[in-house]
């Protein structure tokens, strides 16, 4: 019903299969914790109980050049594997400014100054991630961005979730919350 | 209430306040063709008596880069002039192996083999576009493009208009209406 695209919906409120263990707004304004998050796809109802709902669409790449679709597809990127049983959800919105760039003014920042898929790379396939684009939608975050891992890998993503921060590409983010959550057995 | 993006939704039925001339099916499935286009801003509802709606969101550049941006900046893009009594509005749906296309592939497409800018920017401010971007919302067509000019500049948004249609860009639309106006008195 929506296309080629797939619309993913995760309400925070007390339903939901992940519990949330922590939720730290980075920086700019905070959102509420609640206990749950529920995620749907391709629907926009929203369960009667949630605090929030945020919304996305998984969609075409926008920086990824050929030689990285290849490097990241060799290492491969698979969601709802066994043992990844915790998870973050990062959702972000980037300034005006970065969106007033021309693409190759994006794009140098994102890979030439900020190697942000050189970066991420070494960490698939532990670290699964799926992208999705909210701005478009007229959502409050331009990103959610949704990594899934086994528990003894939460320090690499630790280190990774460092390392993007760290980049001038992060100098654009003017709001950021960082979700932690645990599958519910 | 939408956000740093505004949505257009584009109405046909029997209101609004451009009349429509022609309705051509260029490629891929047609659509109705009432008598009235109604234009509205950041809002989903749908005019009542309208046969259908088309929906899409000006939003960041996706393709262009800087020197572009100045060259095409200098040429100056107005709608509304007073003398822009007509426009079309040009529906166009990509094909699967488009979007699957890496971003430097789809940008050596667009410009550096169909030179869609280049082949563009002769016939500004003429020729004023604005572009909106439907996939994201699950739209039946990925960009609803809007011309406006005078109607003595027609036979020459004509010319640019089988430029684009005769570039490698375009063997990849697998949908395109052809939807001319005029501004009722």
């Amino acid at each position: 019903m929506y296309g080629p695209v797939t619309l993913y919906s995760f309400a925070g409120g007390t339903e939901g299969e992940w519990a949330i263990r922590s939720l730290e707004p980075v920086c700019g304004e905070p959102i509420a914790c609640p206990a749950r998050l529920a995620i749907s796809v391709d629907t926009s109802d929203t369960p009667g109980d949630s605090q929030w709902c945020l919304r996305g669409v998984t969609s075409n790449l926008r920086y990824t050049e050929r030689g990285e679709v290849h490097a990241l597809g060799k290492r491969g990127n698979l969601t709802g594997r066994p043992e990844a049983t915790r998870a973050a959800l990062i959702p972000i919105r980037k300034s005006a400014q970065w969106w007033a760039l021309a693409q190759d003014e994006r794009r140098a920042v994102f890979e030439e100054v900020s190697r942000h898929t050189s970066l991420s790379l070494p960490y698939l396939p532990r670290i699964a991630r799926r992208l999705h684009h909210g701005r478009d939608l007229g959502e409050p975050f331009d990103f959610l961005t949704w990594f899934e891992f086994a528990p003894e890998d939460e320090p690499a993503f630790d280190t990774l979730l460092a390392s993007l921060r760290a980049t001038r590409e992060w100098d654009f983010v003017e709001r950021e919350i960082d979700i932690r959550l645990a599958l519910c057995g």
